[in-house]
């Protein structure tokens, strides 16, 4: 066991590409993970997961087809599974993600959703 | 689905009590819930969750046998199942805990764990 405080910013400091969430902790059946993402991602859902959404510092949308959503430091969201949504951030944006643990992240720096096997730090 | 986000700030203005987290928000089968803390609770160990302490704002202890773990904001840490371990915050302590959907809170004001009922906010 890890004696010691897991802290955001000393972890983000140790990645610099985008899109690619990085695995910081794990609980029961779900892993904490950080990102930072910039520009968008396509339109597209998830079967397999609710996903979690929280920005710990800058700004993003999240589009809907129902509206737009923004989130701003402090704030959530939860995209439900099969709603399409398409991030989007102006500049870049740190976020704190929460997903089941057997599951893979998918995200990607030029808009097409990919499948990534996500590293821990 | 709600479609706006959920702000932390928001969220703690409306509710005063202490170690009664509140939960604001589903994703999966966990549940992403508030609390403010001050004061301890005994030694006690989670037989069936791994416990998440993520701070908001304010600082805590979390009391181990093996040491003592200091979280500021922006700081987490996750307690394993059967671990002993006791909290304790000199002033006020802001957090967000992320729980297994079936499971109670167990926290108390003077000192002894209990199980409450979580209410939404």
């Amino acid at each position: 066991m890890n004696q010691s405080a897991i802290n955001f910013e000393d972890k983000f400091r140790q990645f610099e590409d985008q899109w690619q969430p990085r695995i910081i902790a794990e609980a029961n059946n779900y892993r904490f993970k950080l990102a930072k993402i910039q520009g968008s991602v396509s339109w597209h859902s998830h079967t397999d997961k609710d996903e979690v959404f929280i920005v710990m510092d800058g700004s993003m949308i999240i589009k809907l087809r129902a509206g737009e959503v923004e989130l701003n430091s402090g704030e959530m969201f939860v995209v439900k599974r099969g709603v399409e949504h398409s991030p989007y951030a102006e500049n870049e944006c740190r976020l704190l993600l929460v997903e089941p643990a057997n599951l893979k992240t998918v995200g990607s720096p030029d808009g097409v959703p990919v499948t990534v096997e996500d590293v821990w730090i």
